[in-house]
């Protein structure tokens, strides 16, 4: 199907909210086999919202919106959505049961405008909100579907999951199967390079790329009558990939850099210290935003300045002197430094993120990061570009991988 | 004037990009006093470009492109744009001349491609690329406008400010004066109910609310024929949301908690340290972020485990066995263990972000931050709700704007 994403709401043209709906909807979409023709934004304005659903109905199978589900008198997505149908409003018993239920829990009386949320284009298919109070439907008319997702993210995503993604895999004419090969150390386009004569003419599967800042990942989607089939389909491209792109693969489907070597340690049960300059508690921050990081983390030390790397690390003052502190001698002595009898792996970063700081000899972008597992040490000097943002989380990424690649 | 936005790239339909940019435009539109109707993403395609600004500019008197402006095949917004409103594509010399300058200072021999980038549609206005090569341009026909933005975003962040505002601003039939009244430590709703008679019936200024993760920015924006007027019609209404929200205010204009508490920091000569548990490295990587950090920041010890806590803050086994590590006791013991000579300022955090790990006394979301500067010493206790990446955040934020006051 050709599918189109409007998204309502007064606040993304005001700049107030970014449309993550929009991209979240899209890959899933991609993923199940449909496509994505168009996605618009438009206020919290009836008119324009019947005008565009007719504009955009026109051109896809279905319509999907986001936003405009909620008890208040902005909120009139449903009743727009009723009207293009030419279709009334009837009150689904099974929503206002649990609004009802909502509402007890959370010891609130229930308004007029509350009662309103459950009612739903008659015939449509009622998409439950088990996030928030608003329910989402699917409404039908001549081949055409209009369906109605709740505007925050957090109940978007679990309604689109919960319901209409089965719908979508139901209205796709073949199965889709899809695979994600995550890679780690290689660039978007010298990827593709490698890749190129996979790609070229292939049809089913399908290839796609995905890419963020150091890190891509290639999904291989194909398409058949039965499962079975279309896993037979997806095999030989994958290992086809896997094995030219082998030094970058660093695993399969949705796990990230991050999650993969959190799972090694983890797994491996060693536990893993830290030393960080530039990148000044990125790294110790992105493992600890995972539940369970307290399995492994034992500590880590931001020492950012000298004193504090002669200090706390007993970064001898010589090295630092003769040196510098972005040199391999002093990455060195930092993770010397960390070695204590709780820590089994030490990492050590130091380097300059600019904008200012760099030198002809040293430039803006210089990092040496260091990893100690065992009698096993390894310094590895790199040349970042970007702002200083752009170096740090580069810096974060490779010392992770350096992490993976040393317990591995 | 009523403007729509019109992103153009196939990579935002299939999820791969988050559409930024039309934020990041329609933020600055409405600070200029013009309105956006639509948003709009369509893929490389001409045909569905050409049908959607027609679409478009029937209902707006401005659409702005993104994206579609660089040297390949697919990129083709140019000439579209040229074709709906019928004129020539003609050589511009001034951006002819840049490109070659351009691929001379990085020694690459330009293409016909390449050439290409060099024409723009007749009489149109050019906006030159100071950030990479292709450059944009606004073109008119009928009192109607289409500009053509690069898609990066820094590319067109840059071309927008010194090419686009500047037009917009000329086009505005009076003059638009804005300022930003930013909150710490209040909630958009509480917030909006405060000022709720200031802003009823208002409209020059007009109020808009802008909301983040604990942190709330109120916009007052008037318009008039002058700037004098403008900022006479401006300053009362900024004065008296001030006066009603003056124990939130933390600062005016663009500068947010993280660069005032910094750029505090920074004036008064004062050096900074850090313990993260639960916040595990985030605060000191967001200071560190900023450029000028090395000026205060001092050290930061990520001591997550127990054992850390003990080992290197000192913080004494009987406090944490009698009140736990999440606890006021253990957070002041962390500020004690913080004290050296080279510190003027220490702050210790200690909490529960979850998902796991709460109990009935000690709930997920609980979090203890403590503060000391010279002989003054504060602990707060926060109970903070949301997943553990939002917990971490508000604990980050909130831990901030403690440092902030205690040094005010």
């Amino acid at each position: 199907m050709n599918i189109s994403i409007i998204a309502v709401g007064t606040e993304l043209l005001m700049g107030k909210t970014v449309n993550t709906n929009a991209t979240y909807l899209s890959k899933a979409i991609n993923d199940l086999g449909h496509s994505v023709k168009y996605h618009m934004t438009i206020g919290d304005n009836p008119e324009r919202l019947s005008e565009t659903l007719k504009y955009l109905l026109n051109l896809s199978d279905m319509v999907i919106t986001t936003g405009g589900l909620g008890p208040t008198q902005d909120d009139l997505t449903k009743e727009v959505i009723a009207q293009t149908f030419n279709q009334e409003m009837v009150k689904d018993c099974k929503a206002y049961e649990l609004l009802t239920d909502r509402f007890k829990m959370f010891n609130v009386k229930m308004t007029e405008n509350n009662v309103k949320q459950a009612y739903l284009p008659q015939n449509s298919i009622p998409m439950y909100n088990e996030k928030g109070t608003a329910p989402g439907f699917i409404a039908i008319s001549d081949n055409k579907y209009i369906a109605a997702l709740p505007g925050p993210p957090r109940e978007m995503k679990h309604m689109f999951e919960k319901s209409l993604k089965p719908f979508l895999q139901d209205k796709s004419s073949s199965v889709i199967c899809s695979e994600y090969i995550n890679l780690f150390g290689i660039g978007e386009s010298s990827a593709e390079s490698l890749i190129d004569d996979i790609v070229s003419d292939q049809t089913n599967p399908t290839i796609a790329m995905y890419a963020n800042i150091g890190q891509v990942s290639i999904r291989v989607t194909s398409s058949a009558t039965n499962e079975e089939d279309a896993l037979n389909l997806l095999k030989p491209t994958v290992d086809k990939i896997t094995n030219v792109l082998k030094p970058y693969v660093i695993g399969f489907g949705d796990k990230n850099l991050l999650e993969i070597t959190s799972e090694m340690l983890i797994q491996k049960g060693l536990s893993l210290s830290l030393a960080e300059s530039c990148t000044g508690g990125m790294i110790a921050s992105e493992f600890i935003n995972l539940p369970g990081a307290s399995a492994f983390m034992d500590r880590s030390f931001v020492t950012y300045s000298n004193e504090a790397k002669m200090d706390i690390l007993k970064v001898p003052s010589k090295i630092l002197e003769d040196f510098g502190a972005v040199s391999q001698e002093t990455c060195l002595a930092m993770l010397e430094g960390l070695q204590n009898e709780n820590t089994d792996v030490t990492l050590a970063v130091t380097g300059i993120a600019g904008p200012s700081g760099g030198t002809e000899d040293k430039p803006v972008g210089l990092v040496y990061i260091g990893v100690q597992y065992k009698d096993k040490v390894t310094v590895k000097k790199y040349n970042f570009t970007g702002d200083r943002f752009v170096i740090r989380r580069r810096s974060t990424l490779y010392a992770i991988n350096m992490i993976r690649e040393m317990i591995q």
